[in-house]
C-alpha cells in the first residue's frame, strides 16, 4: 500500500492505496502554510497505518532532484524542502515530481496512454501546465516542462486582451487559462456560453498543442483541467488543430485524462510505486 | 569501421570511420533522383573496403521505423525507401535517423553534450530543423520533432513580410529560416550586415527556442546551421532568450556545435555504431 498526494495551490488531496480502483482513504488538506499543511499531510499517513512510500505531485516551480519547491509566488511557500519534511516525518521513501507529471504517469499506468513512450499531458484550469513521458520516461531536463510559458501568435485585432500573466503578459497562460478567461470577459469560464469565447479558447489551446506538437512529436495529447469542462471545447480545439497543421504534421489524438480529476492523485501513488524506476 | 551518410536535399555527404578524428574516406554526392544518389552512395562504400554498418541522417519528413523519406515536396523524392535500399545494395546493417537527430547524437558522443541525457539540436539554414535527445535517447514519438513549423508571436509592424512557409506563412521557419532572410531582404544571410537584420533575427530565434525551453526544459540548446555564421547573431539570440523569459525559466546555455560542419556526418557514424543502442 502506498501513499499519494497531489498537493496543490488551494489543496492538498492525500490518498492510501495501490490505484484508481483500491483508494482506501482520502482527505482533502487546505493548502495554508508550508509548517501546517505538511503536518496535516503527515498526521493523515500515521493515523492510517503502515505505507510502502509516498508520492508526491506538487504545485511548481519545483526542484525535482531537491524534493522542493522552489520560486512560486505563493506567499510562504518558496523554497519549501517537501521531501524532507515529509521523509523525516514519516521515514519512508518520498518520490516527488510535478503534478502533471504525476497525472501523467498515472494515466500511462491505468489510462489513456498505457502503453505510450512519448506523450504529452496538458492541464487548463487556473493556470496551464505541461508535463508527459519522452522516451518511456517523465519529462525532465534543465528543471521541468513549462508550456503555459510558450509564447504563441497573439492577433490584437480579434482579442485586444493583454493577457494575464505577470511575467510574459500574453504567453500561453496569459491568453488562454482559466484566469485570462475570466479577466478577458469578466466572468467564470463556467458561466461563458457563446461562441466568441470558446472559438478565441480553442484558437490559443490549438496553437499551443501545435507547438508541443511541433517540438515532442507526441503519440498521444491528454488535455484536462477545469476549462476543458466546457463541454464543446475538446472538439473546436482538435478542429483547429488540424486546420493550422494544414497537412503539414500527423496530428496525435488528443484526449481527455480517462482517470478525470483522479489522475494527480493516483498519477501520486504510481509515482510512490515506481519511485526511481521512471 | 563505419559507414556514415549526411543525406542533405542538395548534397550526400559519405564518410568512412570511426568518429571525428577518424574520418578515413569522404564524398561528396550531388542529390539528383533517389535511384541514382541511393547508387552512388552504395558504390562509394563497395569501392571503400569492409564495413560494419551504416548510418544516415536524412532530410525529412521521414518515417523513421519504415526507414523512409515521406512527404517531401522534393520532386522524386516522396516515399523514397532509403534503408532497403542500401540494405540490400551492401548487406550491413543501416540505421536511419533525422540529419538533426543524427548530428545531435554526435554531439553526445564527441561534442558540446556530453554527458548530458535531455538536450535540443537547432539548425538553422535554408529552413529550420529541430531533434535532440530526451531521457538519454534521440527524439522520436508519432513522427519526430519539427521545431521549424511551431507559431511563434509575429509583430507585423515590425516586420509586414509575410513569411516563406509554403504550409503555414509566417511559422518559426516562415519568418526566421535562411530562405525567409533571403525572401525578406532581397540578398542572401552572408551580405546582411544591418543590426535591422539580425536583431529582428534574434527575435525570431529567441522565441522559438523559448518555446523549446518551455516545452522541453533541455539542459543545453546546441544552434548551428549556415545562417548562424553571421558572427553577432548567437550572442543577440542569448540576449533576447533571457530577456524574453523575464526570469521566470532558467535558461540553458545556447552554443554551436563543437563539431561544426562535420556534426551530421559524425553523427551518422555514431548512429551506425550505436544502431538500435539509442
Amino acid at each position: 500500500m502506498y501513499g499519494g498526494i497531489e498537493a496543490g495551490g488551494t489543496k492538498w488531496v492525500c490518498a492510501i492505496g495501490d490505484g484508481p480502483d483500491d483508494l482506501h482513504e482520502l482527505a482533502t488538506i487546505p493548502t495554508t502554510t508550508p509548517a501546517e499543511t505538511l503536518g496535516a499531510a503527515a498526521s493523515f499517513f500515521q493515523r492510517n497505518g503502515k505505507i510502502a512510500g509516498i508520492g508526491i505531485g506538487s504545485f511548481g516551480p519545483i526542484d525535482y532532484a531537491r524534493g522542493s519547491i522552489t520560486t512560486t509566488p505563493k506567499p510562504g511557500w518558496a523554497n519549501t524542502d517537501v521531501v524532507g519534511a515529509l521523509r523525516a516525518a514519516l521515514d519512508v521513501p518520498v518520490a516527488f515530481d510535478t503534478d502533471v507529471n504525476a497525472a501523467a504517469l498515472g494515466e500511462q499506468r491505468w489510462g489513456a496512454a498505457v502503453g505510450l513512450e512519448t506523450f504529452s499531458y496538458v492541464t487548463v484550469g487556473t493556470g496551464i501546465g505541461g508535463g508527459g513521458m519522452a522516451n518511456g520516461r517523465l519529462m525532465h531536463g534543465l528543471l521541468h516542462p513549462e508550456f503555459g510559458h510558450m509564447r504563441i501568435p497573439h492577433d490584437r485585432a480579434r482579442d485586444r486582451f493583454e493577457g494575464v500573466c505577470p511575467y510574459h503578459g500574453d504567453c500561453f497562460e496569459g491568453l488562454a487559462s482559466g484566469g485570462a478567461i475570466s479577466a478577458r470577459w469578466g466572468k467564470d469560464p463556467e458561466e461563458l456560453a457563446a461562441d466568441e469565447v470558446w472559438d478565441l479558447e480553442a484558437e490559443y489551446l490549438a496553437l499551443g498543442l501545435l507547438n508541443v506538437i511541433a517540438v515532442l512529436s507526441p503519440q498521444l495529447i491528454i488535455l484536462g483541467g477545469g476549462v476543458m469542462k466546457e463541454p464543446t471545447l475538446l472538439g473546436r480545439v482538435s478542429t483547429r488543430v488540424v486546420e493550422l497543421a494544414a497537412g503539414y504534421f500527423e496530428i496525435p489524438n488528443i484526449v481527455p485524462p480517462a482517470l478525470g480529476d483522479r489522475a494527480g492523485v493516483v498519477g501520486a501513488l504510481e509515482l510512490a510505486r515506481s519511485n526511481g524506476a521512471s
